[in-house]
């Protein structure tokens, strides 16, 4: 039962009443406590997330998970002296509430709230934005090269945390392959829970794993660790060789090759990533050492909680739920629309089933896109390749050369990674890959990280590229069928949350490219609003607002933002004297951006009024709220249509 | 001696007198000669190339270097039927004039001649654009599982060869980490010359190093290999298990790890690249395999050609050179102006010795940003990180953390492999990161994948993002100079080639941000020029013109895109009835898009004609020629603004 994360959340438990818990306000309170009292702390802070969460909805497993490897961190380090980078960021909450945001952890995620990311400008023990994945590894090691080149900050240490499903994201390696160049401190923790947002995917989640369980190896690691603690060498520079050849033998005994060794990163592990005593003793270990290094540490996601721990992927982001009985509180009506992600999911299925050429790709988010509903039925013709955009897109183009017709589902923002791809890989050669751009627009609690704002943008000055936005489901459906019966690459996005109507289910059918629709019409209106996307229905609420006032407006769905529909604009334009365009993204060169450079090459002496996201970073609330301050709700839209209205009077 | 590579070539040498390669129309051609005649092929083709090189200049020394992998290719595989991806394209030169295009070579890069890339509008040989570096494994893979999921195209074989630059690149490593988990016969190619453009960077490229050098992995290596062959396991599926257990005893032997087998890819290698014979053996050998496999093929850049085998930096891309000696031949007089990279890069270290903050970061264009300035002088301030550019661009937001002022210095177009870490590592952070872009506009013969038009238009939709655009020497300096002294990122686009004045080693001073400045008043226009960079030349080139015809216009150099010059602007927009903006880069969303959205926000009731990049894909030519297609040459400056006097009279 998915939860909108937006729902209102139930009473509070307040912030006291969790033992140890209650006497930490810096990470200095941590490190007071006694090494033995680690593990009570651990449990406290769980069962406060726990509480919280059940209340306030957010990333529940990770933050779950890496619980001992936050307390272990605090407990060694000393941050904002050192610095600790969270890749990705969601599994840091335990961070946020011993840094000094318990108390404000009530209202993380909400307006006015903290961020569930970290965010330098909350903490100063928060280095870094981290709310994509695989960032972490390249942003830290910059840091520790400036600290080595600032008088005063040489000893200062810095430390990557970073998932196995991060780690697999091309950034990640790019940070892995350069960690070695120059000399440095940092220590990369790979806090591996074999697990992305869905089941992790890729070979080096396997070699991962396999690493992890080989038992001959698991000996072989134990035993030589402990000789080297004995002996005293493990932070002994000199005896590089002998964990190196170490690990060599590791290879020989587990059949697997240590990737990190080859790229010159020493190498330690893996550990019980729960047992946080002991990771505070390797990390004294280890901390000192001006080589860098991995650490590798096995946890288990939604650990101490077992529902989660049962099922992961599930608890990724839960929403509301009972913390006693681990059942989920689902608000809705079994009334409501479904999620557009639904509608995109089956509707990929019904193509694919009538389709041979249908693929469907997505990045590490099967159940986040619903491409999950292909997977189930047709697993040879549907690709996760994990946190990998980049490649989502290029090995979709290399298909479509294979004369398939790949619909390749990634959300807006993380769409942000692959943009070389698009351009070179699939819009030079003109390939027909559909990209299914989920999340489009605001998507609320996320905030600033994850807004999909940017696409239109970004995707209009690319030649060759069509983009549509639906405003409903039937128009989403008849967009991928006409994608798949036309040549090119092809843009459709949409946004998060419930669509608009029940009944969606329609025939597909082919429909004209580059051409929009009038909306509603009224007798002697001179006012037009030009939207593309469900924001339609805004701009209803706001004329029928308006109506009842006497102002007059008509509106038309665009649908296109590329090729624009220049047969209409030129009908609109000659029939009133003022536009007001609508989209649920920047205003900055995109959808209001296209009607105007149009209205202007064609000399056509039109007022025109661009509704879109300003051109400032927009945080975290509902979506309901962010488009209110964002001024294109129904609001924002009578009051522009309104001021148009009162030039003319 | 740099050359340009606009330079009008010498005379032909002709098609015909290169021995074998005359008889060759084919790849059908290459598989009628007997294998002991490869050899002598390949010395034509190289033969060949040197005299045709020299006289119209190309990618020489990688084009060198892989002569005898292509040969053996093309003896091996069968295209179109099988398929072979070249990453990156430029060292596929060979590929190019054994496909049929030995003719078409004379005029390669040429406006309306044959690309320097594969390009599939070209020939039905060639499957993939491939000019950006790092995408043939994601691309080669989607083609593989494509055809293995086609009727009758079940047996296609696929091949991607890739540069150890290359797969340093991140969307590479996320193609092989995906390699192995679907069912497919990909074949890896590893064209080793341990050279990116300049001296390859990164651990991988130490341990590939390291693992083709190591005498006693070497002999275990042959032993094992031949071993095998003569028992006939090679091709044999249940005997990975050995071909893994060699390579394990191999990380004992070598001290270094086997990457690729950690990915489950199988690993052969390396041999010598240049033995035709050899490699055409071994290519028989594995190329019926059904598993992933990767051949690692150690070769010399510039081999053949002893100069540049002695030099492959230098003779990457040399221009025009004498085939006997080697020199090269210069045009330039000495008094021309320098290039805006080398002004770049002086500036640079007139930067750094002032201020220990400054850091320079590049991805693989050391010398091409002549960011080697800084190198000389700051090694330990300096980094160039590989072909990684979402690497450089989250490592500099690091260095920033830490109080450093990073100027990164990549090519516009490579800059859009970096596009989401520019939007959430910098902008959303606010850090001081100052883009140095390179090659922005067009570049020329490089042509569609290199044209650096995009970067105003996807960068201006960033919040926080400052874009400026120098006319001249003395700004681009001030700029830089701007960018140390104030906060937050900033993007600073020049071209290719050189710039305009001798004397540009002004004092540097502070300029404000978000002004332009008048460039030339005309008593009486009623028509402004807006430009931003050097095409501020160009418009005055044709405001000249103009004026002898007697059409006055203004000219406005607004230095930035963001923020506008609104004061200026809402000046212009009043003492005017019409306005030309004009820019090297995307019409669609670029500086007039910015410009055009202003106006109309402000009700400024102008015409305003915007110049720039069409939508569609420019391909290669001169500079001066593709400037002059799209319309922003002086003549076509000229034109719009006498269709816009024309309006009035």
């Amino acid at each position: 039962m998915k939860q909108d994360s937006a729902s209102t959340p139930t009473q509070s438990p307040g912030t006291s009443g969790y033992g140890l818990l209650d006497a930490i306000s810096s990470p200095a309170d941590v490190r007071a406590l006694r090494l033995d009292q680690l593990p009570e702390l651990c449990a406290d802070i769980r069962r406060f997330l726990i509480d919280h969460l059940s209340v306030n909805p957010g990333h529940f497993a990770s933050s779950m998970g890496a619980v001992d490897i936050i307390v272990a961190l605090h407990y060694v380090y000393d941050t904002p002296s050192d610095h600790l980078f969270w890749d990705v960021g969601h599994q840091a909450y335990a961070h946020k509430i011993l840094t000094g945001r318990r108390d404000a952890f009530v209202n993380q995620r909400k307006k006015g709230g903290i961020s569930g990311f970290p965010s330098p400008l909350e903490s100063e023990h928060d280095t870094f934005v981290t709310g994509h994945a695989s960032n972490s590894i390249s942003a830290a090691l910059g840091r520790a090269i400036a600290d080595r080149n600032t008088p005063g900050k040489e000893n200062a240490r810095t430390v990557a945390v970073i998932g196995d499903a991060s780690i697999s994201g091309g950034l990640a390696f790019e940070g892995l392959n350069n960690v070695a160049n120059n000399p440095n401190n940092l220590l990369i923790i790979l806090n591996d829970n074999e697990m992305s947002i869905d089941a992790n995917v890729g070979a080096l989640h396997a070699y991962l794993s396999e690493m992890s369980t080989s038992a001959g190896y698991n000996k072989w690691r134990s035993k030589l660790y402990n000789a080297f603690r004995r002996k005293g060498v493990v932070t002994e520079e000199g005896k590089g060789r002998i964990q190196r050849f170490a690990n060599s033998v590791k290879s020989l005994v587990s059949g697997k090759q240590n990737i990190f060794e080859g790229l010159n990163i020493r190498y330690f592990g893996p550990f019980d990533g729960h047992d946080v005593i002991k990771i505070v003793k390797i990390l004294n270990d280890i901390k000192d050492m001006q080589t860098p290094r991995l650490l590798h540490l096995h946890t288990i996601k939604g650990k101490g909680y077992r529902p989660a721990e049962e099922n992961p992927a599930k608890w990724h982001a839960p929403g509301l739920f009972d913390p006693e009985t681990g059942e989920k509180i689902c608000k809705d009506s079994k009334d409501s629309p479904l999620p557009w992600q639904e509608v995109f999911g089956r509707t990929l299925v019904e193509l694919a089933r009538k389709d041979d050429r249908v693929m469907g790709v997505t990045a590490a988010m099967l159940s986040g896109t619903s491409i999950s509903r292909m997977m189930e039925e047709f697993p040879h013709r549907t690709f996760d390749v994990g946190i990998s955009e980049g490649h989502a897109v290029t090995f979709s183009a290399g298909l479509a050369t294979g004369g398939k017709r790949p619909f390749t589902a990634i959300y807006s923002t993380f769409l942000q990674r692959a943009y070389d791809n698009i351009v070179n890989d699939v819009c030079i050669q003109g390939l027909p890959v559909t990209f299914c751009i989920d999340r489009a627009g605001l998507v609320g609690e996320d905030g600033v990280t994850h807004h999909g704002l940017l696409d239109i943008a970004y995707l209009r000055c690319i030649p060759n590229m069509r983009i549509a936005v639906p405003a409903d489901e039937e128009t989403l459906r008849n967009l991928m069928f006409t994608s798949l019966h036309s040549d090119g690459p092809m843009a459709i996005r949409y946004p998060r949350g419930k669509a608009t109507v029940k009944d969606w289910q329609t025939e597909m059918k082919e429909i004209p490219i580059g051409k929009g629709r009038v909306a509603a019409v009224e007798e002697g209106a001179d006012i037009a609003v030009l939207t593309v996307g469900p924001l339609l229905h805004e701009a209803r609420k706001a004329l029928n607002v308006l109506k009842d006032k006497g102002v007059k407006a008509d509106l038309y769905d665009m649908i296109w933002v590329k090729p624009l529909d220049t047969d209409l604009l030129r009908h609109i334009a000659s029939t009133h004297r003022a536009i007001v365009t609508v989209e649920d993204g920047v205003a900055a060169g995109g959808f209001g951006s296209a009607v105007t450079e149009w209205c202007r090459d064609h000399h056509a002496d039109i007022d025109i009024r661009i509704l879109g996201a300003p051109d400032r970073w927009v945080a975290h609330g509902s979506v309901a709220e962010l488009k209110h301050d964002c001024g294109y709700d129904a609001e924002g839209i009578a009051s522009a249509v309104m001021e148009l209205a009162a030039v003319e009077s």
